[in-house]
């Protein structure tokens, strides 16, 4: 079974700011939602967690082996180099979006978003060491199958956008309704998703459903492991595998097979 | 009538580059993808130009007022400091997606995004000064009603997430498909259009169909002007009319009116 | 003749910032000084000008071919994106120290860096297209001889980098004495100098008096244009001119000679 | 007595990269130098140490509590987003020049810094955590007395900067030849030295040396702790009690009372 800790980032009262005193520029505004979420990605991925861009405003991340102290620090350090701040509300669970609801909470209940009081938040739990194995964490991979030959050197960069949103879209829908798992767009024709415990036939389910709805092929490269960076890497390899296989799922680990691994 | 210059920014040979010798860690790619698309936002930004991160692999600019000469520095500045090169191809049509065709179009004639030789392509055509007029840009920009009140503050942060990207596909596909506009998420509950001339019943018919398709209440901003700055800005402001007059469709200044606007 | 437009980057009340409500973590000020610092590079540098982090707090950047309309902007963006806002003063000068002085002294008019009021400042005169010539600016690019195999593979880093510092220190007093000309160190073993019209005799001097004080040997390329990416780009070549010659001073361009050049 | 940990962070091959196939934009080489320093900064500063910008190409680090897991990674993570990589040299000693003596041999004895084929070294010895004490780190932080109402109101900015520099290199040569420590200029009128064991009378000795020979006027706070900043963050705050109370001499902890400090 996972056990998945994930972490909102909201930025406090984020709204008002980009109006007050009068609207700004937009590619500032692009600039430094970029480049916050760059530096959360570093921060956060070199202590081997995950986080996706999801709103920029609001941000979600999977943080399995950062604690407390560490979310701490990164409120600290964007307080000091940007001109707006962060809230950081943390929840644990088996399935990722009640996970997410209970991160999500602890910022609803200390203010709204847009709060002109409310001001980095620190809410939630983190899990504690000796409770952490090798199953916590089960990070999808999902690709589409030559998006080069198909859309990139073929349509107009806007219709094939449209190809692959639409392909994230049905993936997106369906892996939450049935699993409540939690799937984000990170560039270029993949999508990585934080899963519960799934196997191999509940990932071709995935796969039928988003050809069926979106006319999209992928195939998935799945890993599982104590922290999002060892198990995202064991999906990428097993991503490799497909290509070289010309397979559609690849399960880095069997699922069942897992249990206390070292990174 | 609008005249839009759109500039297609591929980087070259990404896929490969991402898995050789192996495949790196994600919150590294997630880190160069964004601080490259920031230092596009403020290179074509601080020139009067919007440019979008779209797939972060290619990006979609819309670049009246950048000439030539800025496409070849903006190349090169990439070049001296990113382990990856661009290639830059620019159209121009009354119709978005149709200067959008053109730019791809030039690219892909040059060799495909993963041609192991094709490095730097600079292709198409840019607007003389003497063609430009102040109704070249027409730039939309969309943003959902009490979006803290009725999701940020109330659902998890995906379940919020899922609502505006349903609202944004299907506005999405609806502004392309009857009148070749591009329209771009920017974070939040925000997303921003590059139009062809469309008048206000026209956004009102596009905010209801995302309403009945999606169940996303919308309002917009429209500006026109001679480059996507002063448009966006004028946009931005009409949007500020909306929450002050309580409309759901401000012009900032009637198409029809517009002719040589000065900065 | 010269004619030197030197701008004066000054962070507002950036020492009381520092310590409120409390000292900041050193490393944050570090990254923030170092992105404000690359974010300026990026924004004069594309339109051509040269800055020199300084101080930090202090920088000095030679701005021939940047207007008011471009300090307003860059004033602009870096309000929009950064905890801190900047001053910016340009003065006009043959004299390079005599530009600065000007350009220093509209910003003490102002008010002291630590006004907890002066914020933004914008002041000074901007060259005119119609006054601008070839021989507006001179930069002189020096570089150590031998870095590598006299400093770098034989001594512990910081004794490589107390013999680059004192090479540094007395080159910079010598030529500000001499010649009101402004030097700056910018990595490795590098000096750039914004200099007003001098000869190759006067290099040589500047040479020998370098290795006489501190015991570090010289070369230098200069290049003379309307814009400081130009000069210093013909500076640069004229000290490959010197590796290859085995030459210590190579001027790009005879001073004498410089008349209205194209870009 | 201290134990440092010193890291020397050295790019592989950049004077050739600099120049091949032909010069690059100075602005660009400033803005990637000035980038990698701060991600530099925020990878060692996260985990608690310090790190300065020194040459650039070559840059000094003081490592207490990095491991070389976490040196292993900076490197990885480095050459994932930039066109250049680093190799990283460690060395441990109470006397922090012998310390970084021991860090730059161990990549010296690797190949030349402009090795066309060393790349990514990654050389010496850390410190194990059953060897850390609270008196391994000895950070003291110099300050110019009033140098805003000395120097930056008064005189153009190079000629401040010129009086900052002849302070900072009196400092630094006195400091390194009398105790081996290593003192690096932060920006503004600050200098940051990493220091062996030293008392009140040594510092008190150093700033008579700086004002005697510079005629520039010093205060200093000191600080004690297993790792640079606790040290730093103490010495800032002794800095704070120099000014509330007038002195120029201020530990944070006396030398000698430091035993094994919880952070
Ligand atoms: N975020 C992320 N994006 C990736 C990764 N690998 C590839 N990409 C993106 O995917 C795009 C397409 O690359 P590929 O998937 O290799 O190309 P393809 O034509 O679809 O080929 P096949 O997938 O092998 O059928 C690249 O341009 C990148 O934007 C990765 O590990 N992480
Ligand atoms: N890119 C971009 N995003 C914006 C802009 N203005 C607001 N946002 C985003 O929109 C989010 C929601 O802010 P608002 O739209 O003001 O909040 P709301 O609750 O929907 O309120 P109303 O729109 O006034 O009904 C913010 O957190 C930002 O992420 C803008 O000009 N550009
Ligand atoms: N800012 C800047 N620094 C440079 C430039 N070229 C080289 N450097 C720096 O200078 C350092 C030393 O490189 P070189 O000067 O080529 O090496 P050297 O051993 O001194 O060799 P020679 O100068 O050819 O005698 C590099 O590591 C860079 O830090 C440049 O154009 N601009
Ligand atoms: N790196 C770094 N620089 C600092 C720090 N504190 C202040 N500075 C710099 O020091 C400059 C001058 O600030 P102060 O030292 O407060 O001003 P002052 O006029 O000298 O006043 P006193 O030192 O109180 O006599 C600022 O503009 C900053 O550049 C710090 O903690 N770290
Ligand atoms: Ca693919
Ligand atoms: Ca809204
Ligand atoms: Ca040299
Ligand atoms: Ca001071």
């Amino acid at each position: 079974m996972t056990n998945s800790q994930l972490t909102l980032v909201q930025i406090d009262n984020y709204g008002p700011w980009t109006v007050t005193p009068e609207p700004r520029r937009e590619m500032d505004l692009q600039t430094l939602q970029s480049r916050l979420f760059a530096d959360l990605a570093q921060f956060v991925g070199s202590r081997d967690g995950y986080v996706f861009f999801t709103r920029f405003d609001n941000m979600v991340a999977i943080t399995n082996g950062l604690d407390a102290d560490d979310h701490r620090l990164l409120q600290e350090t964007i307080g000091n180099r940007y001109p707006v701040t962060i809230s950081l509300g943390t929840g644990i669970d088996a399935s990722p979006v009640e996970a997410l609801e209970a991160a999500t909470a602890g910022l609803q209940h200390a203010g709204s978003a847009q709060d002109g009081d409310r001001r980095e938040v620190l809410s939630g739990e983190f899990l504690a060491e000796a409770e952490r194995t090798g199953s916590d964490v089960q990070i999808a991979h999902f690709d589409v199958n030559d998006a080069t030959g198909k859309y990139t050197d073929q349509l107009n960069e806007f219709d094939s956008f449209i190809q692959i949103e639409q392909g994230y879209a049905a993936l997106m829908r369906y892996l939450r309704e049935e699993y409540g798992a939690l799937s984000f767009f990170v560039g270029g024709d993949n999508i990585i998703s934080i899963c519960p415990a799934m196997d191999g036939d509940d990932y071709r389910d995935a796969i039928d459903h988003v050809e069926a709805e979106a006319g999209v092929e992928l195939k998935v490269g799945v890993g599982v492991a104590a922290n999002p960076h060892v198990a995202g890497m064991d999906a990428k390899h097993a991503l490799e595998t497909c290509r070289h296989e010309g397979t559609i799922v690849e399960l880095a680990r069997p699922v069942d097979e897992v249990g206390i691994t070292t990174d």
